[in-house]
């Protein structure tokens, strides 16, 4: 729908990759590690991937302007950008492509939409940027449904109006990060949200599944940042009223955010936004033992010091991204502020460190001059999904899950997951991998430790192997009492931990209140409720009751 | 159901009460204000009060070792705890009283109250310690109920297992204020949640109303001390995993939080405790214009330092409470820390504040000697709630109500409610009162404003006045923007205005959840669900359809 297209198969534009050179570093790694070459598949193109007939040939006349059906957008739509999906897509397979795409300009036309999906039985799926690694997009739909309609945002993505005093913004939905942010830069704001998925992600999915951002510690969740919804439902739109806190009632925003697109499709926020950082200043530290830097960070999470960057990253991951070769854990420590210096906030918690045997390697008070360890990092982290799709082609298996436990279940946590997980790469694929981890977010009560593994699995089974490993770590991460996720979502992928994580009666309401707001149950069906659920209540659609009558 | 006894028509223990010479200095300000003399009316007794025969007569034998019928348990639990329920408790009208009053001391016990009260078809009402200020425990309930069962969770109030090294505690709801903080000191502990009902308020009260405590800035919703909670609905327990953060789905205690009684009752909770706090800094100032210490306040708010307490309290109020006699508005900050020195950060407010005309009136480092200004100031917050009743007694209407707004429209909604409460009170009383305002909380993006006002209502029709003001003051409230309550919780007071802020499918999505946990529509009928929307599916209790039948 625009000039620069985005990738059908991969993260990115058509027109970005990584290099050659910049992939050389992260391929001589794996090389190293797996002790072997890695044969490379070529990229699926639109000719030679696998896509059924649109099972909806019949799209009403005030429609067609704003729908697709072509192989691009169908196979755009098809998949999110997990591994899991990268395997999938590199074999082609895109058969489960949704019908059609609709790129909606305005609320008329997703009300139009949602009441055609309604009246013909066809489920709907909500697509902001498409980043999901959990399955949120994909049209894995098992019950009874016409077709799929995937409703694509991109379009709807103005800021409309900012309120310089409260420092607050109201903007459309479907904006992706990096327009956001330059939107509100000519207004000397920001939001600071920097999900991994920053660059092909939206402010609408954000909120749609409860993102977490920049923050290492305090405020980080989207959810912190949100002022009112603005939503439409199967049943008519709904709008929060602006309120920088209200305690009237449950939070009626709290409600809609993590309904991953399960009720209705987010069409516009009032945002919280921030002034630009004047003072920033980070440091690193390495630690002799993983475990007492832990100590150490959790001393930090309770101390009230709420450094913005507090990443624990262990030795093995550190030299995986090169960040630091020397066998150690490390800790990327940073404050800013756009009010005030916070270089004795760092003075402090380098100082608490120390007490757990953690030392500096470096300390940048220039936010232009990136120290190298850091800034190392950082590359990896923002440019990783840039390499999924050179590491897929190579056969390598590169997967993340992550979670949120209490400190105390920590340790016992950490263990089990990396030797389970250990364990399973080895059973299933039949020769060792890699299980690292990092915190991606802290709490006075609990860290968010982040686990990749890396693996060779078997190249025609690529998608399952993984996901044979994954669910040996999702069991693994349950029983030690942490959540299913963090900040990935839940999507279809973790759905049958979710259902046992939440309380059941909490998911019986939760479904009740699906059907007033999505009677006919097409509403992303699968995702938050189960399509058990649903399938109790929805309705048969009046025009196959009629074709059934007749 | 223990020694010492609450007091069934006012404020406090019957051991507590604020002595004559407490008083003096209050009463000699209305006398100032009013201009006149005060009568005072006698206090109720249980002799005197009109209450109506219990309408429930049989209670099941296993059942009536926790339940009292007798008229002091029956008028203790009659009311909440706002002027406009002291008004009618003077009165002597107690018709409204509950049928039954049980005391559960375990989940089975309120299991089996549950039961037996959806089996007769009664209402059924939570009650903490009955500090409510919007009619959240009255049984003002329309609808065709066989009678009211008030459960207090009096005995539920045991600290049950700490968890030092997550800093969480898992406490039974029923706990007060200060039992907690008891029972938390001897593990070097404290939530520090100091809401101003604080010593007449239990935990379980604080996480169905989303009360609001001790901290002015960043996190001060009892929600974000909530790790997990446990509670008993009609359909059964449901309990929620113990987890730092998660993004699994819409949050399930946010769900909860803010139900006020009306899915069901919560009995236990992982709370996020505190280290108790070794640095503590304080400072008042002092400026020469209202609007001007606003926008301070406001520059505070978004400048990420993040106050302990942050107080503007306007020229009038500070001189009631006698804090401040020199006719200006004056700013009560204070930082506190467990763990580093905050000093710096109270330098770097003041100097914020000098920018917009504010200058210290005195400064306080030493926390056992805190300063006269704020002292006072502090002394009268936590001393109001037992004028209250020497207030009514002597005919002086003092009531308050409060809202949060973005900053942008505070100062609209600061002057339009200040002339539509001073223009009420003329109008309804026929002769002046005075409205004063203070802030606390505040958020980047807005103030919470506090409003008290006096006046001098007509004695016989005390109730009725003061709520003809207050319908005023919440129409100019919402018709500028703000909420209809911060953290006053809704109650059965605030439902028409709740109602209106709200959005209507939201609020069709609650009820649809209350039937999916409460399917006999017991549960506080008429609070945060409207009773017409509970009748529209309400089932007509067994025993009634059977003797309907006969």
């Amino acid at each position: 729908m625009s000039e620069r297209r985005r990738k059908f198969y991969a993260w990115g534009f058509e027109d970005q990759t990584a290099t050659a050179e910049e992939m050389a570093p992260v391929l001589d790694t794996w090389h190293r590690v797996f002790g072997t070459d890695f044969e490379v598949t070529p990229a699926p193109t639109l000719e030679t991937i696998e896509m059924r007939a649109p099972r909806i040939t019949a799209i009403p006349a005030a429609l067609t302007g704003i729908c697709r059906q072509d192989r691009y957008e169908r196979a755009l739509h098809a998949y999110g950008r997990s591994f899991l999906d990268g395997a999938r897509m590199f074999r082609g397979d895109f058969t489960r492509a949704p019908d059609v795409v609709a790129y909606p300009r305005t609320e008329d036309d997703i009300r139009a939409l949602l009441d055609w999906a309604g009246g013909i039985g066809a489920a709907v799926i909500p697509f902001g940027g498409g980043s999901s690694v959990v399955g949120g997009v994909n049209p894995e739909i098992e019950g009874d449904y016409a077709g799929v309609v995937t409703i694509d945002m991109w379009h709807m993505n103005r800021l409309l109006e900012v309120d310089q005093v409260s420092r607050s913004a109201r903007v459309q939905a479907g904006v992706y990060g990096p327009d956001l942010e330059r939107q509100l830069k000519e207004h000397g704001l920001t939001l600071r949200h920097f999900p991994q998925s920053f660059e092909l992600s939206t402010l609408g999915g954000w909120i749609a599944t409860r993102a977490a951002g920049h923050f290492a510690s305090n405020a980080t969740y989207i959810d912190d940042y949100v002022e009112s919804i603005r939503m439409v439902t199967p049943q008519g739109v709904s709008e929060s009223r602006r309120l920088p806190a209200s305690g009237a009632g449950p939070s009626p925003d709290r409600f809609v955010m993590g309904t991953e697109g399960s009720i209705g499709i987010i069409t516009e926020a009032w945002i919280r936004v921030l002034n630009r950082p004047r003072f920033k200043v980070g440091a690193t530290l390495v630690f002799d033992d993983y475990h007492r830097a832990a100590e150490a960070v959790r001393a930090i999470s309770q101390s009230g010091l709420q450094p913005a960057n507090c990443r624990l990253i262990d030795a093995l991951e550190a030299g995986h991204t090169k960040a630091y070769e020397g066998g150690k854990p490390i800790l990327v420590l940073g404050y800013e502020s756009a009010h005030y210096p916070v270089d004795d906030l760092l003075r402090l918690t380098v100082e608490l460190c120390a007490d757990y045997g953690g030392s500096p390697v470096e300390t940048s008070d220039r936010p232009e001059a990136r120290s190298a360890v850091a800034g190392q990092w950082r590359n990896a982290f923002i440019r990783g999904p840039y390499y999924r799709e050179h590491m897929i082609a190579r056969g390598i298996c590169r997967e993340t899950f992550e979670t949120a436990v209490p400190w105390s279940g920590f340790p016992e946590l950490h263990g089990s997951v990396v030797r389970t997980v250990d364990e399973a790469i080895r059973r299933v694929t039949g020769r060792a991998g890699t299980v690292t981890c990092r915190f991606t977010h802290i709490y006075p009560n609990g860290p968010a430790p982040y686990f990749t593994f890396h693996c060779l699995p078997d190249r025609a089974r690529m998608a399952e192997q993984c996901m044979e490993i994954k669910v040996a770590a999702y069991d693994a991460v349950m029983k030690a009492g942490g959540t299913i996720t963090h900040h990935h979502a839940v999507g279809r992928l973790h759905m049958p931990w979710y259902v046992e994580q939440r309380p059941k009666l909490i998911g019986a309401a939760f479904a009740a209140a699906k059907r007033a707001l999505d009677p006919a149950g097409i509403m992303n069906p699968g995702v938050i409720v189960p399509e058990a659920d649903i399938a109790a209540w929805r309705p048969v659609p009046a025009e196959r009751e009629a074709v059934a009558a007749s």
